[in-house]
């Protein structure tokens, strides 16, 4: 049954991507459109974008019969049921993504999990957590997010949720943070949150539109603010990563995201700070890598809820 | 081949305790004998009232066929293999646990794990985690210990040591711990430690050896430093909760221990800390309880290592 390839999907605030991914990970074929997330843009209009990129993609690689459809979605939504309110996407509140995707499937599963989750199994599936059972996958970017592999299985936790690192708590009076707590590594890490503390240290961002990929850019190019920056990311990254570690006994930690483009400038006070504070003999023997399959991790991680379903997928 | 009792062990620096727990968790026959434990008593010692111990509880049970051996025991460990050489028991170092036991009882299954997991597997079994997937349970007293079930499943993580709550980071720049980190729950919220913060603030115990369950019993009679004690436990407990429950979607923390003997003294504040920074959604649904079984729940999550194999036991 999941001989041919997976209609793999993954929506974010900015752009649809789809491809089909073999049963071996390899993506076969692949497009991408812009989200249609004007204000105003309805829900169904942002439905229409995505039955047409799929469309086109299937039929230009000659209507193959599918194994299954996997989805990969920003959150939060309820799981397994995907019905879908993605923060980046107003037009989607609620919105039943895994029914109406199984509508336009009839027969085939489909499954749908968070789109940090599924570029942590991407890595551990292909990437660079394969061949470990304990990794976690993480995603620092717009906002951090994660997902976690523990003796061999992801782990879905009591409502498809596990895998949330961003909102463990690095810095207990720390700034507040989106969810309504205070000092989560994500109100630290985050890409605007460092930018608007750039600024706030007098970084002057190329253009108007500053990211957490130009402050990693510009943290590569020397600025000293935006090195300080990065250093501020990567000892939260760290001391997350040493809880995390010390409680769930992790092998791996890969990280992707805008801001990893940073390199060593982010990577090695996140390595320092993990060193100080991940001391138990275990967890020292833990390593921190970069997430190694970029852009399309979310695609197939998105494409093993279907291929190797007896790791990645518990519910139905 | 699981009909008849598991002989379940707990090993602690203080006292040995066996039981004959049978399948569905009851405890049959119990018996306890203090540790050998003063300085200079060697390995062999240990090991021959460990011996005297369990010979005489089956023989006094009338020497039923037993389904297995079920054991927990302070860490550090290998694992599964266990040669343990738990912190409070200088006289074993690398001892080899499970060897010794499986020479004793030739055909049986042997097993043996962390002590603070056994009694999470048994809160999970038949305590304040039973019938839900996702549980922490935790040990406060000398240590801070714990075991995660996920799932459905106890996690073990890389080399067994998944559940290691007491060193989550909840203070960064906090007191220095055992293990060579700063600002580890276990660094605040053990009972020595707050038991030595709280003399530095004045406290005053009734006798010389003051412990966790002293300082405890003070703050329930209304001791003011006392009652400070387990408020800046509660919150240190709260903080690492709120981190462990974003990152593995828990639906329940049993809390036992005794410390967790001061009651709402210590639960009040923990719970206030839980509320300030679980904020998620997800995460406000998650609660957090005293442990249900008391002394016995190390010896029940043991014989769960046998009797309820399928879920607490992935290794051999």
């Amino acid at each position: 049954m999941t001989a041919g390839p997976v209609l793999a999907v993954d929506i974010g605030g900015t752009k649809l991507a789809a491809a089909l991914v073999d049963p071996d990970g390899r993506v076969a074929a692949h497009d991408r459109a812009p989200t249609p997330n004007a204000p105003g843009v309805d829900g169904e209009e942002l439905w229409r974008a995505l039955d047409a990129l799929l469309g086109k993609l299937v039929a230009g690689a000659g209507n193959p019969p599918l194994a299954g459809v996997g989805v990969g979605c920003g959150g939060p939504m309820t799981w397994p049921a995907a019905e879908v309110s993605p923060l980046n996407i107003p037009a989607w509140r609620g919105f039943p993504l895994r029914e109406r995707l199984r509508a336009r499937h009839p027969g085939l599963p489909v499954r749908v999990h968070n789109d940090a989750i599924c570029v942590a199994v991407g890595e551990h599936w292909l990437g660079a957590g394969r061949g470990h059972g304990n990794v976690l996958g993480m995603v620092v970017s717009t906002g951090v997010g994660g997902g976690l592999i523990l003796d061999g299985h992801l782990v879905d936790g009591a409502s498809g949720n596990a895998g949330h690192i961003g909102h463990v708590v690095v810095e207990p009076d720390g700034p507040p943070c989106a969810c309504g707590g205070r000092g989560c590594l994500e109100a630290i890490a985050r890409g605007p949150g460092l930018v608007a503390w750039a600024r706030e240290q007098g970084w002057r961002p190329g253009d108007g539109a500053a990211t957490g990929v130009e402050l990693a850019a510009d943290a590569r190019r020397g600025d000293p603010v935006a090195g300080s920056a990065m250093r501020r990311a990567g000892r939260a990254i760290g001391i997350a990563l040493a809880s995390a570690t010390h409680l769930c006994d992790l092998e791996v930690a890969a990280i992707g995201g805008g801001l990893s483009q940073a390199g060593p400038l982010l990577f090695d006070p996140m390595r320092a700070a993990f060193a100080a504070h991940a001391r138990m003999e275990f967890a020292t023997r833990a390593r921190i890598v970069p997430a190694a399959l970029g852009q399309t991790a979310g695609l197939v991680g998105a494409a093993a809820l279907i291929h190797e379903q007896d790791r990645y997928w518990s519910a139905d």
